[in-house]
């Protein structure tokens, strides 16, 4: 097994904590995502689509995308279980994972590449140039917003997102709540529930994968 | 068990075609996103994202997110599996449909929500109003026309997205294929593996769910 990773970005960093969480460590490959070594010949060979992570398996299968890459994982490696035990836990899982890539990881991305000024051109992943959409970074900011409210709001009901243990879920929306410091968006004060959260998370050895 | 739907709409689409391929039924309940009974009081005590698919459990417990209602499901009815069978062939399924979602079927809902009439206010799914960003239409364009070469290109190598057999990455990327005919997106005459696939999949008597 090959994981190819970018030790800066935020996105492999969510492969790179579960293997921490899972005490794995396994042969890595830095990309440089800042010299776009993503999009060079020898790298598209690997992947196409130009992103990290990546698992390479030993039969010459390519496995793309941090949770696919980290339901592999989570069977070569099971314990301690991040991706659920029972239907209902796997569920919520899944679902809470899902919702802090799409309302959150997503939104932060959405700002930050609509208006960093070395991202002109790179307004969306991939091999093809995109341009940049300012009124999109505005209405990341936004996102990002209503995602740290529908946080705090859950984790008022239960200590991590998905249950009474840390999982995936908690991975990606750590992670976003990180990377959002990179567009200057901060977990609002009065947002207890989510501050105690993170403080949490953030005292795990894992965090600083 | 209570499933909460919509028969009109793509997004909880991707659980009925999953339930069909399954041959099981589930009690069900329409939710009317036209005259937006999904933003009602009631529903909200259900889902206070305002979104379709949701499935209750008989706990009280609610899931969210087509993905993982899917996962439940398969755990609950295993039979045909629809999320992969070994390791890799779970982080195949995983990745296909992960990138189904992202590249395909959100560019789709950016090209749709972004420039039809009757949503002005509402470019983001959840309560709160957002505005269309005109641009942003014409980027999801872009990306559906991109997401069709991926498409092709993948089923050049294989039968179906994620290796030789019908998965829950062929659900949400063959429904996406006909989200798009919502924008005026078809396939390109010349992609004829993706056509190829779309014709098999569409003789499938799910794809009518």
């Amino acid at each position: 097994m090959k994981f190819y990773d970018c030790a800066t970005a935020p996105s492999p960093r969510r492969v790179r904590v579960f293997l921490a969480e899972k005490g794995v460590s396994l042969p890595t490959v830095q990309v440089d995502l800042m010299s776009g070594e993503q999009l060079s010949e020898s790298f598209r060979e690997i992947n196409p689509a130009c992103t990290v992570p990546v698992l390479a398996l030993d039969d010459g299968t390519v496995i793309t995308e941090a949770i696919a890459i980290c339901r592999y994982l989570e069977d070569v490696y099971p314990e301690p279980p991040l991706l659920g035990i029972d239907a209902t836990g796997k569920a919520l899982v899944a679902m809470w994972d899902h919702r802090a890539e799409v309302e959150g990881f997503l939104a932060v991305s959405e700002a930050f590449r609509n208006e960093t000024k070395g991202l002109k051109e790179r307004a969306v992943t991939g091999v093809e140039n995109t341009a940049q959409i300012p009124e999109l970074a505005a209405r990341g900011r936004m996102r990002i917003a209503r995602f740290f409210d529908v946080l705090n709001s859950r984790l008022g009901d239960s200590a991590f997102l998905a249950g009474p243990h840390f999982t995936m879920a908690d991975i990606t929306a750590s992670i976003t709540v990180a990377f959002a410091s990179w567009v200057k968006m901060e977990i609002p004060a009065g947002h207890a529930n989510l501050l105690r959260w993170y403080d949490a998370v953030k005292e795990r050895p894992s965090f600083g994968a």
